[in-house]
């Protein structure tokens, strides 16, 4: 794995924040906390960049258990920023009656409408306010096997924390002084109840980001489980099509 | 204006739809009819590309007024798809009083809500059924404007009309056969009584049309009122964001 010095990375990474929103003429940033690390950490550089006024956290709970948003106020607190509690779960339901009688849904097209409810949310209280941008708050490892929604919490303006490998999340997270409960808990998307990352995608972390780090340098697999390699290969290819903008057809004529 | 073939163009566009949903693997298409002109002309391409037994069309009305479903509902029976209407507005409403007591909403955050729950809807439908992917039906004026909603009728799978114009998807309608009431009628995106695109974005279809054809092919601005073109470069550049994927920090050490 790489060495980073984390203490650069932190000024390197607000830097570009803050060049971001100034560019756009943002107003402030807003961003869902979850109560873990990525949205803790994305949150911290967002308001070392901008200042703790202009950022705003929500926490957006959907049928998901209130130990979640008790670290989501505890990191709102630690930062000094403002945080709004909205449970979504009312919407939640009322969409799903909705479709009650035409769609035989699953687990996952209704896990799906959840982070796209909250992406809503997100554009909903930022647009009220003014012009506040949505921090996205994905790591290298979701990105590339395409752990997340899209267009939920795909659905964003910037990604602050798109090229770090998680286990450099955790240390970064170190370095911004981040509370050691949040750091240290297992990942989860909260979108039902006992699911964590690492459970549902069948790989740890940290084998995940091995494996990122060995194509993203070209070093080759020696030593790696193959079929790790593998499973993460074809995660990739999958998510390929959440990673770039809708194709268009090329006049050709 | 360039000239196209449009019995051609249509054969190629068709083409493409087929290869990219067979490339993923696709079982069939999802679309929102709206009873306008560019979802008129997708489903039908739509429909040559794959069969009308691939194509679902979705009438996701949201506060809006009637008449706009009895051409969505013509042009699904004139295609011979199956077609469900979902009235979003109480999954609208049940959603903005979740927020009453936090935000104090405007015009455009609101109306944003509307494209963005019928991007759920398309992709729940679609994902509730099998691998149906989500055709969008943006035109070439629209996207390079930024007149869609971000992560709303932009939150799409692929786009067949993105690179023609507006006065384009009116010749293709025609060789596609499409009813003449739905070529003929105003454009409106149907998020308020009365609105129409022209009306609200102040410039007619024709003059951005001919204004995107000069910059793209190069030709100069003569003749042409330079603040209509002036205009239709700051829609341009304040668009930018909606066309890329979100920025990501990028590790310089």
């Amino acid at each position: 794995m790489r060495t980073l010095d984390f203490k650069n990375l932190s000024v390197d990474i607000q830097g570009w924040i803050k060049n971001y929103l100034d560019s756009a003429n943002a107003d402030g940033v807003v961003l869902g906390l979850s109560g873990g690390i990525d949205s803790s950490v994305t949150a911290s550089l967002c308001v070392s960049a901008m200042g703790k006024k202009k950022v705003i956290g929500l926490g957006l709970p959907c049928e998901s258990t209130p130990e979640d948003l008790v670290d989501a106020k505890l990191i709102a607190r630690h930062l000094g920023i403002e945080f709004k509690i909205i449970d979504l779960t009312k919407a939640y339901n009322q969409f799903l009656e909705l479709f009650h009688s035409i769609i035989k849904p699953n687990t996952i097209s209704n896990a799906n409408i959840k982070p796209r409810l909250r992406m809503i949310a997100l554009y909903y209280v930022g647009q009220s306010l003014g012009k506040y941008l949505i921090a996205g708050t994905g790591n290298r490892a979701e990105l590339a096997i395409g752990y997340f929604t899209k267009y939920g919490d795909g659905g964003v303006d910037f990604e602050p924390l798109g090229m770090l490998y998680k286990s450099e999340v955790r240390e970064l997270a170190k370095v911004l002084e981040i509370p050691k409960n949040i750091i240290e808990k297992s990942p989860s998307p909260g979108l039902w109840p006992g699911q964590t990352d690492e459970g549902e995608i069948g790989l740890m972390y940290n084998t995940i980001d091995e494996i990122l780090y060995r194509m993203d340098y070209n070093l080759g697999f020696q030593g790696l489980n193959i079929n790790d390699v593998n499973k993460v290969k074809d995660m990739m290819k999958k998510a390929e099509h959440k990673l770039v903008m809708p194709p268009v057809y090329e006049i050709t004529q």
